[in-house]
């Protein structure tokens, strides 16, 4: 994990800003004659795509995915494949409109990274938030899906969101199959109605909210981690830490861990057909940073949209006391976007790690 | 972050085994002339030790450090110094008794990494859990050391417990200087009694519960941290999680945000004297993965010990049935050691954060 | 080193095959506030570029470079700097004639990677050699011309070509100011005939020949380098050999050290202005991997081009004997082309150390 | 590689001074299961030690090496295997004799790293030149020992030494068998006299010289390597230029291939029965970057040793300019003792490439 690039084996590399003419990722070392085409790759960034519900930012960008380079057509099927080169992914920029910018070109808008950038860097492309906007996300979503060719079918990521603001799921009521029939990505369908209202007033009142985004992973083998610091939940928390708006990770019981006791919070084991099946599962899947085998369960944390229409008090970058109001077009709650951002990300660790695995097991 | 290296300009490597005869950690790439002495590292060692109070495992180690490497008199001054060269550190194994670990030879503790080091790497050294048992963690104590001397003095890392099972602390009684006077790192005096009565239940119980560790770090300019994917969030989020036992990881508000609106989770600024003055610290001094200056707030979960003396079912080596219960020396709560290992890891993902802006930016 | 990435803060991953629709470089760890503009990148890949005389390819390529991202106008300038955000680098294909490789679609070219893709791969994008095709290059020197805006106008990186063949120049008629005054790169304007003569008789067989890159950097202060594993020379050994067709790489002396007593190898040092002079310079500007502020004297061995339409014993790709002529269009000699490719792989390498050692000691 | 640390998934963390307690090694990433002891090491140390005849120094090391870590009984041999923990090796220093560097504490010799160790780090361990000391590879050999574990018993390297001074082997002589049997490691026999007079020549006169290398490496299959940066020769080149005193670095051919024509160069193939037969070796057993099949050949220039007897000009630390002789005990062409070096560094980069390919292929 070092600025723009993430992976060790599997290694993906990102640039492009909010309102730059394209944005893309290079991924090397992905393992040869995978199937790989832009067809594969793009349903899943429609499922990120902004301009697809009233409850998601209505910047209009069709995320069309080029593959510049790494794949070419296989002998015996003629279909293309991944050759070992390294893959160039781009999609362009469409819908910018930098002019929604100019009236935060000098304040730092509360909530955003403009005033870090600009204490780091000592510049800060201010267009849309340049390289700190979310829509950087993007590129990750399209790594995820060329991650995804190598985890195979076996390996499931279920992403869904488990809490808009205040409001819960009810956990009683989990129906993996309605997650994609509702824009929020919401595994309880009673809930759903509940969230609409509670979005239709945030945006009314210019305002935004957080949420909670859960990944269920299904189909790991038990092995895969790097202890004691590439553990598989080491990483997988800086993952999904480095998401925008990510203010907190648990694995398993996570937080609530801390009230439990022992005799509680062992998984127990019994013997199943093909090997140990476990009694409960509090460790989310992992022990000692490697997978057990179950489900790898994942929570994370994303704050309220930071750019809202309330006025609020902030500085400019002569250190002027000013007020702001952010105007454009934004998510009044970045967490529902975050789900499949979420999901990417796990498909491009546990991607890694097996093939790190590979190699020094295999 | 791989396998037992950590760090990118600052780099630790840490080796060792619970009951091997001796355990350490190479760091390479500390910057040359800083003062450096056993001296100067034992007393984080020292609060780390085991044996130091009741409520803590008894084993009997002294972890007396020795540096190896890497140290030679100064000339001006004639004190040792870091010389650029890679850094030795050496801890002995004393009180290791590895007959009490006969009895799990072949049997796989619910809640620790047997079945997965098993799973993974084919065998396992049982004694103590081997390298996967929190001995580990002294070598990263040590290595923290050294970090603090980069850092320096106008850094401050501050840990403290602030819940052992479902006792929180009264923040409203929050005292900094408590926190080194009572065995459990806390800053509130008034939950000490409560905490010693819940520990001394469980210890009767051969029962364990889990805890909650709080960092705040001042001190910290902004500017620190790698944006998008070695954030300065993100790397203190695997640092921490890496810690055995750790399964949740919190910045500032955490999990709280996704209840917050975008007008109160958005910390507004005014501006100080030497600086922008935020008006809250939701985002706990990291805004879009960089330092703002601000306090850090971090928070990690520690789940209970999983070192139980209350029989659990579980497998043996060959997938038959069986229980166990967990003799030996154990912490009831080892969210108490935590606290001065997750102080270590900020300081060493601190210092290579650091290093690592000022090679950038400097 | 790995892959397609290089450099440790300031890393350059690259991609693209010849006969794709593009090749680039995305540049990760550039300091922000640099001046950056495709028209400061544009004169090196001229120098490379095809086409530009009748001893090299004659494909036609503009190389043209387009910057998509990690740039943004100064506030003060109003000009172009680079962002400390990722800076992709783009260069289309033009002149692709796919057509030209059919015939070797299902054979192995003699001394290309055509035998080792497939036995790697399990397949290869045989058009022009895919990512094995010295056009890759074409990133190289793109991402070059970024790494000099860092080393800045004080350091001075000379290539030159000092033997074509088995005609080397003569050392006594260097002169700095031809090498941009003929075709080859040559400090001796007198070997400008012969090699002529020798490059047009190679072509008129179809064959090809190999050269020797000199280069000679100034400017670079004593104290970059990291021992023992990460030194200068073994750094910018690497990526010498990384170099398509090279064979060999010296520093200073090279293997003529083998040959020298330690009273001559050894260069002394006698007291200058500002730091020492050194009587000699055997060890090409480095002791101990670690620069000595002397001219850095590197030497890179390229072997024929492989290329060649004289007829070769190979096979096909199912083990069948055959044999191959390789037409399409070639360099006959690629020591002239990797000139500037050598002195874009040292400021990569240097600039990156030079980071390294300002984060580390800076 | 960087600092102290090099390779991928076969990491090997080194650490010492030539004067200091110990030095030692860290290797993570080893794959579990290899039987692993210190008999098992101890003959490739034996091989390297210094004492060993009057042509080497005579500093008296035993070089025991201990394992601190990373083995443990296996189940079914009752043997020591790896258990894929990080693997602490340590080797105590005891015939140092710090008081002979007493002259040198404030003087620079020329071609040591005296002066560029002080003008990066601002101070150095001047006893024996510290950490830059060839003393140090005697950690790189007990590595080595370890990574020839996981290349198995197909694979063979064999180092030579092939020319010292100016005084070649005759290549119609090689007989691999005499390697071993004379204290030059010397395949010609009939050179062993004329060295052995050489370098009794140079130690009477206080002087000393340079030597060349040559590796040859069978049982690698076609296939390790990792282009465009990480190809096999390129981190090869590194590997051997990281060694102290070597000055060049050639593959096959090396620097002969620039005079040679295409049709000469190309190895050409033909088939055999177990894949392809190649005619010649120009290329060292490596295309693109790619293992072909063929053996390995890498040669190494080393320039004679810096410490001489011989009065020679240079500085003090105040820049004053002064003379040096330097005493102690040395060798008198470190060639010599370069060859286990140089074994085991290829080793080490064979053994993660391979593990790299697996990871990625397998």
């Amino acid at each position: 994990m070092s600025h723009n690039t993430f992976g060790k084996l599997f290694r993906v590399t990102t640039w492009g800003e909010s309102h730059g003419p394209a944005l893309g990722a290079v991924i090397d070392g992905c393992p040869p004659t995978l199937p790989l085409s832009e067809a594969i790759i793009q349903p899943w960034l429609d499922k990120r795509r902004p301009g697809s519900s009233r409850h998601v930012s209505p910047r209009q960008e069709t995320d069309q995915v080029k593959i510049l380079s790494g794949v070419f057509e296989d002998d015996r099927t003629g279909g293309p494949v991944t050759t070992g080169a390294p893959i160039a992914l781009q999609i362009e920029n469409i819908d910018a409109r930098s002019k929604d910018y100019d009236a935060i070109r000098d304040k730092w808008r509360p909530g955003h990274a403009d005033y870090t950038y600009d204490a780091k860097y000592g510049l800060r492309d201010y267009r849309g938030g340049g390289r700190s906007s979310a829509r950087e996300t993007a590129a990750r979503v399209a790594a995820g899906a060329v991650a995804r060719q190598i985890l195979g079918e076996t390996v499931h990521i279920e992403g869904a969101l488990i809490q808009i603001g205040d409001k819960a799921i009810n956990r009683a009521n989990w129906d993996s199959s309605a997650i994609g029939e509702n824009p929020f990505f919401s595994p309880d369908p009673d809930v759903v109605g509940e969230w609409e209202e509670l979005l239709d007033a945030l945006r009314r009142d210019g305002s935004s909210t957080g949420a909670i985004v859960e990944l269920n992973v299904s189909g790991i083998p038990a092995g895969w981690g790097e202890p004691v610091y590439g553990k598989l939940d080491a990483e997988l928390a800086a993952a999904m830490m480095s998401i925008p708006a990510a203010k907190g990770v648990e694995i398993g019981a996570g937080f609530a861990a801390a009230a439990m006791r022992g005799e509680d919070a062992a998984d127990q084991m019994r013997a199943g057909e093909d090997g140990p099946v476990f009694l409960s599962n509090h460790n989310g899947g992992v022990l000692g940073g490697i997978s057990t085998g179950q489900d790898l369960v994942i929570r994370v944390a994303i704050k309220p949209t930071s750019s809202i229409r309330i006025e609020r008090q902030t500085l400019d970058r002569d250190f002027n006391e000013t007020t702001i109001e952010t105007r454009g077009r934004h998510d009044p709650c970045v967490g529902i976007r975050a789900v499949p951002v979420a999901e990417a990300m796990a498909a491009i660790i546990l991607a890694d790690q097996y093939l790190r695995h590979r190699g020094q097991i295999g």
